[in-house]
Parts: C-alpha cells; sequence; structure tokens
C-alpha cells in the first residue's frame, strides 16, 4: 500500500485514518446488509438509519435545538449563496459582512436574487482582519446579516458572533464547522459544504430555525427549495448518499473518539499555536498574513522574504512529506489547512520543517 | 466479509463488482500519490487526471463530437428539471413529452420558470407507452422539446428519439445513460443523475452542444449556469471528487472489460429477455406494465394477480438473495432494475424464483 503523506489541503481535506478504514472495509457490503453503501437505495431502512444516526450525532455535537431543521444538499456552499437570498430576502434588502473572497462571492450572487448591500468590507485592508463592533454598519430592518465565519483563503477567523441585534444571522461557516461548539441560537441558518471537517466533498449541510422556512417564496424550484427539502427531509430526490455516510463516520469520531467539540476546539488551538509561534518568532522571516486577534485556527496563512524562497519552502516542504502548502492563487504565500483530522504528529513535521528552513534560509 | 446480495434498486443501484473492489484497495491512498481519493485537492493534477480521463472515456463510449460540452454537475436529475428551462427558455415556450412520473415532475418545474407545454402524455392510459410519431403535437418554435428516454418507474422506454424536426431536443436520460449507444448528434442536450448506469448517487453528467450555452441569460446563480459550469471545466466550485472518480472507473470498465455500449446493449437486452419471457409465459400470472413495443430494457415492472401475492412474492425473493424488487410506491407491484452492473447470474437467479413461484401459486 502507498503510504500517507501529511496532506494540508485546504479542501477537500485530510480525514481522520480510522473512519478511511471503516469505510474501506465495508465498502463492497455493509455488515449485515450485503449492498456497498456506494449502491444502497436512499429509501432503504439502512439508510433512513444513517441519516437519522449522522443528525442526531450532529445534534449532539452542536447542541442543536429542536426549533432547528438540519438538511443535508449538494451543490457546495456556492450554490447556498444563491439560495440563501432565493429563499429568506423576499422584498427586503441583505447585509453583508465581508471579511475574505468567500463572502465577497456570497454577495456577489446576492444582488444577482434581489437587493444587499455591504455592512464592512476588509478589501482595502486586503482582508487582514474581522471588524471591530462599531464599525458594523448594520440595518435594524434588514431580512438578515450575511457573514463568513472563517475566510478560508485569507486565514481570517471570527473569535466570536457579529452582533447584529436583533436581525437574523446567517453565516457560511463551511470552513470552521465542527472545529469548536457554537451557540447555534445566535443563528437563523449555519451552512457549510463538508469537505473541510465534516466528511467528502459532494454534500452540504445546513441548519436552519424553523420560522425561516416561511419565507420561502411560491414556485420555488423544488431542489432550492429549504421548506421543501425541510418536508421532505433531505430525501425530496436522491441524496448524495456516500458522501452523507462519511459525514456519519466522522462525527461518530468526533464523538466517541475525540470526545466532542470543546475538546476539539482545545486540540485545534494547539495545533494552530504551534505553527504561529514558529510565524511570530521569526524575525519576520516568516509573516502572517492575518493580524493576530483574528487568525483563524484552521488555515494558516504566511509569506516568507520573497517569491523564489516562497518556491523553494514550497518544494522542500513536499520532499518532506508536507503537501498541498501553496497559498490559494489569488492571495500567493504559503497556507497550512489544519482541519479537525490533521493529526498533532504532522504539524509538529510541519513546525520542525519551518524552523529548519528558517535556520538555513534566513 | 459480509456475502453481497443480489440488488435490483431502481437507483442508487448496483456497481460492478470490480470497480466497487479498485476503489476499496485504493481508499486510503491513491497509489503514488499517498492521499485519498476522499480527500485530494480538486485543483491538484492528480484530480485533473481524473476528471480529463472521465471525460475521455465518455466522448469514446458516446461518440461525442468536439462541438459538445460534458459537464459534472450536482443536485441529481430534478436540478436539471430546474436548470434546464432556466438556461434554455428565454422568452419562448417548450414542449414536453410525458411519458411517465419522471416526465411530468421535469414538466411542473417548468411551468415554475416559464412556458412550457404538453407536446403528448400518456398519464391517462397510466403511462403504459411512448407516443406514436403521428400523435406528437410539436410546436415547430418551441425552445426545445424535453423527454424522458426511460421512465424508471412505470418502465417504459423510448426505441428511438421522438421525430421533432429542427426543434432542440433535450433528454433526461437517467435511467438508461450508458445502457446502449445514441447518436448524440440528435440532441441539444442530454442529462443523466449517475446513480443507475454510471457511477454513485452525487454527480449529474450534462452533455451539451455548444450553441445551447449561449442562451443562458445574464445575472444567472453561478452554481446554475451551464455556460460558465462549461467555462470552469465543472470546477467552479468544488466538485463531488469521489463520486466522478467512481465513474472514471465505471466508464473504464464499459471500455475495457465489456467491450463499449454496442456490446453493452447486446447483454443488457439478453438479460431484459429472460425477464419479459417469464412474463410473457406466465398465462397472466405475471402482468407486465408497459406495452411490449416500449418496454424497459433498464426497469422491469410487473403485476402478481393480487397485492397478498405481491407481498408474498417480495418477501420469498428477499429470501433467496434477491433485493429490492418492490416496484415504486407511486404505483405498486413489483419491479426488476437490471442496470448494466447487474451481472446475468443475478437475472437467472431473479428468473428461476420467478418460474418457481410461478409454478407452486398459479
Amino acid at each position: 500500500m502507498t503510504e500517507r503523506v501529511w496532506n494540508f489541503s485546504a479542501g477537500p481535506a485530510v480525514l481522520p485514518l480510522p473512519v478511511l478504514q471503516e469505510a474501506q472495509r465495508d465498502l463492497l457490503a455493509l455488515p449485515g446488509v450485503g449492498i456497498s453503501v456506494l449502491e444502497i437505495s436512499h429509501r432503504s431502512k439502512w439508510f433512513d438509519a444513517i441519516l437519522e444516526e449522522t443528525e442526531a450525532n450532529l445534534r449532539q455535537l452542536l447542541n442543536i435545538p429542536a426549533h432547528y431543521r438540519v438538511l443535508f444538499l449538494q451543490g457546495g456552499a456556492s450554490l447556498q449563496f444563491a439560495m440563501v437570498p432565493m429563499n429568506l430576502l423576499g422584498d427586503g434588502s441583505a447585509d453583508y459582512i465581508v471579511t475574505g473572497s468567500w463572502g465577497e462571492k456570497a454577495f456577489q450572487e446576492a444582488v444577482k436574487i434581489g437587493k444587499a448591500r455591504i455592512a464592512w468590507t476588509g478589501k482595502s485592508e486586503h482582508f487582514v482582519r474581522t471588524p471591530r463592533p462599531d464599525e458594523l454598519d448594520i440595518d435594524p430592518n434588514a431580512a438578515y446579516v450575511h457573514f463568513t465565519s472563517n475566510e478560508t483563503i485569507q486565514g481570517v477567523e471570527f473569535q466570536q458572533e457579529p452582533p447584529v441585534g436583533e436581525v437574523p444571522l446567517v453565516c457560511d461557516a463551511s470552513s470552521d464547522f465542527l472545529s469548536r461548539p457554537l451557540p447555534i441560537e445566535r443563528y437563523a441558518l449555519i451552512y457549510a459544504g463538508a469537505q473541510k471537517n465534516a466528511g467528502p466533498a459532494g454534500v452540504t449541510i445546513v441548519i436552519i430555525r424553523e420560522d425561516m422556512l416561511e419565507r420561502t417564496p411560491p414556485n420555488m424550484p423544488a431542489m432550492l427549495d429549504y421548506r421543501l427539502q425541510a418536508e421532505h427531509k433531505s430525501v425530496y430526490n436522491t441524496p448524495p448518499v456516500f458522501a452523507i455516510y462519511l459525514v456519519m463516520l466522522v462525527t461518530r469520531w468526533l464523538i466517541n473518539e475525540i470526545g466532542g467539540l470543546e475538546r476539539m476546539q482545545q486540540i485545534n488551538r494547539q495545533k494552530a499555536s504551534l505553527l504561529y509561534e514558529v510565524i511570530d518568532q521569526s524575525n519576520g522571516f516568516y509573516r502572517g498574513h492575518a493580524h493576530p486577534e483574528c487568525r483563524s485556527v484552521m488555515n494558516v496563512t504566511w509569506r516568507l522574504p520573497n517569491e523564489e524562497l516562497e518556491k523553494a519552502f514550497l518544494q522542500e516542504a513536499q520532499a518532506h512529506g508536507l503537501y498541498e502548502l501553496k497559498g490559494h492563487r489569488s492571495v500567493g504565500g504559503c497556507r497550512a489547512s489544519i482541519y479537525n483530522a490533521m493529526p498533532l504528529e504532522g504539524v509538529h513535521a510541519l513546525r520542525d520543517f519551518m524552523r529548519d528552513f528558517l535556520q538555513r534560509k534566513a
């Protein structure tokens, strides 16, 4: 068997090895069923049980109250950029807090659908931070406020929810979902593509407060209609069965092996601090992109003194088994995505390499 | 390991055993890569190669001309029901030929978006057949004509394309895609959810003639925009990586193990005729749903003299390792879905059981 490398990809991203091993073991036939999870009918009692456990695990991990629905959809966060305004906007206007590339994309999709305005953007500062509460220009009558809890490309993360008063809060949590506990009651809607912390690419998790379902206008295309998807418990049509099964295995791992999201958050903070420490102690050789108080625990982003050194860093890292450390093509530099499933051991290996490279090149 | 049963599910459906075995073998790490296909970045050169081979295999199998684009999308055929009119309708009106439940759903979604009319429907006859050419009421100025090549629920299949003159022909081919050769030039757009013949649930294949891409109106939400998806070669956002990889393995199997779609069609016809023979020679004990000249080679549908016998049939079948033979809840009865990956051996087992049950109960 090919040996596994350390995969710092921003998503699709590393999955817990025990999850991969269980999926592999049962891939030809689910125990006691005789059918592969890749072949099983979404109307079967076996899939009912998979769907039920996946939702129950998410409810347990995030303490999701009963008046919130959990949906499993397709199309990634990018389809949610359109579905949120299509379902929630009505004749109103929405406020967008933009702290990076994904928040910008969400806003651009919203203005195709209806009225939306920028409540704050960090664009002129190259997206290095989240806004202070006093900088936010929130319309108290807005249909909703949208923000991106963690900007995967810039590595900028909200440490807590932005204060928006009584306006319904909508969050793209794709890249820090399940990395920490969340006060779900503060949200009207949370969505997340699974391919960072929750599973493989191909399923999007939506947590929506029930009163939001009443906003969907008539004649919405069925697949884009939150209310219909909730009524049909995510099986209006054939859902991405295998991807949901993987989310079940990942959430089971979080509960049984990790011990819940508070513990997961501790581990994640420990991993991130190992890398930020090297950056901060490098006398400016490694320059972190985000302001220290807004640094992402999931995506650590930094530059080297010049592009030549960045290229050498990435090449040498790969030779040491440290993969996918190149920053997003839109911003350059380096990025280490250290989601839940990246073991401490992998972060140690990266930390040691960063120190060694610094000593040799600084 | 749990022994595999014969799975006659209408979809998600049985996959070729060698495909499952290869996916299983490499699930922890792709050979020479060291990263699982469940974890691999969609911007990696490894995924580029997967996407490229999948498309090349489809082009080879179906003889797809250069002026057609091949897209890999999400949301199943149900999302295509909306995307087709959103992109192609403009201010025009579309004609729908309705031969079963899926065609009806496609029409219902179209009238939410714009103007659409029924060019023929078999509803009053309970969807037992396709229309004769002289029954079709096609508007020569229609934006497109939509039909469903194989109605999975009723088991009614077009033996050839409906004659629509110069009007662009759009086909939902979900449940007979890759089961036989297709004259692609007769079509403006073909779409298919993968979970019957092409792969697992979670990816939809769209084959679209390039001139159709020019119809997309401005300000279309990005994920619903055929032109944008074509420009970005299906990686505008994170695609369902694993599902596409499985389509690659399935199409490879069709080319290397089966020997192409003409051979696949021969095998499929042979399998279907085994079951239709039992039905036709049962003196009315088994009553086929579809008219003989419109019978589906993929989904064989039939009734027994009464519901009690149907229940006994399904129970005994399952005890013989023959699973998922219950007809769709909307029509009742029995249905055997015998897609590409269902081996002749499985159909023999079902045929033998049907004969035995007939002898004991008729």
